[in-house]
């Protein structure tokens, strides 16, 4: 059975050594010294180890069952999240006013990654719950922020997004569901919405639903779209709840992998709904919660495939065969450890060398988002704007990858259920699903936001890899093993970049026919900057001197590995892109 | 729910327009003219899509049962595959003389990729017999082959292969079943073997397993292994089913995939066995079987890639979402089909591309094996050595990776249960695994097949590369397109194989650390060549005038993307290879 141990001296390497967070001018950055991230962090790492990874496997074995309309949990779920929320950890990030703790997010994606790594369908209750209650923050009325939030950060009640209709998932513009207005001031939804991850279940007193739905007479398409508050049990002026709601679960899909979250069937029948924001401005605030889903989903991507690779390693070590062809390593023993062949270890860094890099570029993102919120600086937000399709994407595409290399290093094994590595690469399965396919991730990077103000996102993200890269020209050994192919990889994202500009003027499915190749460039280049500040922490605290230094030496070499061996992708990448439309338009659509 | 059309057109064009297979000189090609073969596939394609494809949910959702030592296939598994014996599908191409219909091997691949389309799990208990029973013809003394392979051939009894203990897969010299030699001439095996597929079921009348164990006094490790028949029911002199012998089935593995298929723990206890060939020389008749079931396992895994495919490609015909960019396509309708969208495109073409490619190496394949067999030409049995790891390992790969794009097609509805993509991905998960895993496929290309002879069998694929190159220069249009490319593939492959030859002389791990890169650069390299003979015959059809244009220029449009957009991968293959042993070997263990 697989297991979990939470990366706190990884994690602190990156918030410390890396980040230097506590001297950052970030408000509230100053409080995360060492000593209380780690505390933090500890307590963290015990809850995910000892109560969320242990109901891991019961969860998919399991799953939801659904009877009358109820949905109920697997076993154990109701009690772990009981923890989980008078431990604080469902408000750890969120506005003190409401009852959070005023953490950074930063700090919400340390430990979220270590949830999800223990148990990512249990996490996503209070994941999604997160997000809808993000939205509300930012778009809702002051009588609905003091109505939802106090209940939604305590974890109380949960969340969710409803977009979905059996006709539209991605083009949105078609939603049906419709939203009559009524003489008080609230709305009447109407319709059904399909795949509502936490839809129904028996975690929580109350369940808030945001809908997305149509208000009649209002225009056409995505532009006609509003978002509204459908609570599960309708509240009553002190806050009591009611009765239930016209909204109810027709039923639980059955799916490939997450069987421990609900993913639900949700019947809307003059649901009383109440208005955020203004009408048909629904897809402004959506986007709130969906660029936090986004970033959420690619910290799910690589935190299944960094507890997928924990558990490859652990099998790699123990298991006795074969022999090192350059002589024994266990004469002792009736064969080597597997760790020790050539091409077990390549898998074995394949997957470290990614999980480490992700990680970090992950945390960037974060600080990146509390700079952005914290400060209103409005180039980190033109930043990670851009950079959210790449977190997505990237990181899920690869943490998939990772799951599934991690899976093989066990061989058979890791197809029996037994071994619990498949439940990895079944639930890491999604993650390059929802929230936006990694093809529209990749759409929305190349058609939306490379383009913003004249490519500025993008020309200053360039200019950091060059300042960055200048800066550290002297150092010889970072120069040789990180810089110089840094410098290559990022070239190579120039280039497609300037592709991208002078070919999509003269047919835009020049740009569109890459953009997939476009993210993965851009990953990969995203993962090779994250390595090169690594080394040049690393190779400082070797010359000065630490009392780590096997740790330093790990980090650099597994890093050296990533440039050699996972960076030069990009020359691929960037043919591929540079091919043009002609060889994927060519093919009539009859002709597949 | 997934849907199955078997590639009759496809393989029609493989067998005549490329091949031209009657007008071969290897002995039973003659017969194989267009309409013969049309026939075969036609009631081929009729079996799989209307008797084995309707049970592959069935198989996935039921699994195997067991009960008192008894395993009992899904329902309606016992009845295909009484059609299957009863049409003759499983004596295909074995030796009439037991039975057999005698057809070329090439054949046999055709009509298997549509059985294992169709439905893996089931074509699983037939395709182990058939392995089973090519060992016991190739080693087995005249009356093993009289006893076992007449009830073989007619699938009355079905076979198994039992190589893994608890302790030992890749590693066989550690194997600890024992055989105790006997005064009547035969064995007692006593011992346990895991992962046995197809090792106990309800289908046929008896099982032959085929065991590996060790006789007591003889050599350790490898040189001690002999190879056993162990009939779970004993055989009378007349032919007739005694009692049982001592062998049961212990427990049915829980895992990802093939559920239909039953993967047994088997006991062997006291069991009486009969040595094929002669003592501790056991590994040498397994490898008959092993090779046989690798070239299987590769064409598994494109064949799951290939049902997948087509499912992808029928959602994307029929789901209507968001518009072209450059255009709406289906202006009266709400949206336009996704298969308009370049992404979607790029990623059904990556499918498409893939899937006929490997079925033209897959088919080449046979054809050198028919060759090597029927007319005994050890060049093409060089070829064929040196290409069945890149067979099992790149189609195999790329199968599953294939069935994972399939499924991205499909978005939330392809990680659902009910559409039957995410079964495809399951169940192609295990080709990656099973018959040696893929690294263990790349150690055995890279460490064992392409130093053979100095490396004689390379030279001789980089021969025919080079000849078929320089052959075809004046075709302007495919010297552009098909033929560079390929060449600058090929030389990279070239310097791969010149990097292994210099610098594993200094040091092995060079040469191991850059053996799966190789794989699958290979594998992009015979892809590639395959491509090139495609397009030169639907360039001269076209040219010359045909009745079928449509078919030639979605093939070369097909093979355009492969060129353009999949072979530059090489590339990036080799330049991990040239990184060479050094940042794969760096790490010590326990910094993992």
């Amino acid at each position: 059975m697989a297991g979990y141990s939470a990366p706190i001296r990884d994690m602190q390497y990156l918030l410390h050594d890396v980040m230097d967070v506590s001297g950052s001018d970030i408000p509230g950055y100053q409080d995360l010294d060492r000593e209380f991230t780690g505390a933090i962090l500890a307590e963290a790492a015990k809850f995910a180890e000892q109560e969320l990874q242990p109901l891991n496997k019961v969860g998919d074995e399991q799953g939801c069952t659904f009877e009358n309309g109820a949905v109920r949990a697997p076993e154990g779920f109701r009690e772990a999240y009981d923890l989980m929320r008078e431990g604080g950890w469902t408000g750890l990030d969120m506005d003190p006013e409401f009852g959070g703790q005023g953490l950074p997010g930063l700090m919400g994606i340390a430990v979220g990654e270590m949830f999800v790594s223990a148990n990512m369908a249990l996490n996503m209750y209070q994941g999604l719950t997160h997000g809808a209650a993000s939205a509300i923050f930012a778009h809702g009325s002051e009588e609905q922020k003091s109505t939802y939030l106090p209940n939604m950060v305590s974890g109380r009640w949960s969340g969710t997004m409803n977009l979905t209709e059996p006709h539209c998932g991605t083009d949105l513009g078609l939603i049906r569901t419709k939203a009559e207005p009524q003489v008080d001031g609230t709305y009447r939804i109407t319709g059904q919405k399909i795949w509502i991850s936490a839809g129904e279940h028996d975690l929580t007193e109350n369940i808030v639903h945001l809908v997305l739905a149509r208000i009649p007479g209002g225009p056409d398409g995505i532009k006609g779209i509003s978002l509204f508050i459908v609570p599960k049990f309708l509240i009553g002026e002190d806050g009591s709840l009611g009765e239930r709601n016209g909204v109810s679960c027709g039923g639980l899909e059955s799916k490939m992998g997450i069987h421990g979250n609900a993913t639900c069937v949700m019947n809307y029948d003059h649901a009383v709904g109440h208005l955020v924001g203004a009408e048909h401005r629904g897809m402004r605030a959506m986007f709130t919660m969906m660029n936090e889903a986004r970033l959420g989903v690619g910290l799910q991507g690589y935190a299944q495939g960094a507890v997928a690779y924990q558990n490859a390693v652990q099998f790699a070590v123990d298991r006795l065969q074969g022999r090192r062809v350059t002589g024994p390593s266990n004469p002792e023993g009736p064969a080597d450890p597997i760790i020790v062949h050539p091409d077990v270890r390549r898998n074995l860094l394949a997957q470290k060398s990614f999980v480490e890099g992700a990680r970090a570029f992950a945390f960037w993102g974060a600080q990146m988002i509390d700079r952005a919120r914290r400060l209103n600086d409005s180039d980190a937000e033109e930043t990670i704007s851009l950079l959210t399709p790449v977190i997505k994407g990237f990181l899920t595409d690869r943490g998939f990858e990772t799951a599934v290399l991690a899976q093989q290093t066990l061989g058979g094994a890791g197809f029996t259920r037994e071994w619990g590595l498949e439940q990895f690469v079944r639930d890491a399965r999604i993650t390059m699903v929802y929230e936006g396919t990694n093809g529209v991730q990749a759409l929305d990077l190349v058609g939306r936001k490379l383009p913003v103000n004249g490519g500025k996102a993008i020309m200053a993200f360039f200019e950091t890899l060059k300042s960055f890269i200048k800066e550290n020209q002297s150092e010889s050994d970072l120069k040789a093993e990180f810089l110089d192919p840094l410098k290559a990889a990022s070239r190579d994202l120039q280039a497609a970049s300037m592709f991208f500009m002078a070919e999509s003027a003269k047919d835009p499915d020049n740009a569109l026919s890459g953009s997939y190749d476009f993210m993965h460039l851009f990953g990969h280049v995203c993962l090779g900057l994250m390595w090169t500040r690594m080394a040049k922490v690393s190779m400082a605290a070797l010359a000065e001197g630490t009392d780590d230094e096997r740790f330093h030496r790990a980090k650099l070499a597994t890093g050296r590995f990533y440039m050699a061996r996972q960076l030069p992708s990009t020359t691929a990448h960037l043919a591929r892109i540079r091919s043009g439309a002609a060889p994927v338009m060519e093919l009539d659509a009859e002709d597949f």
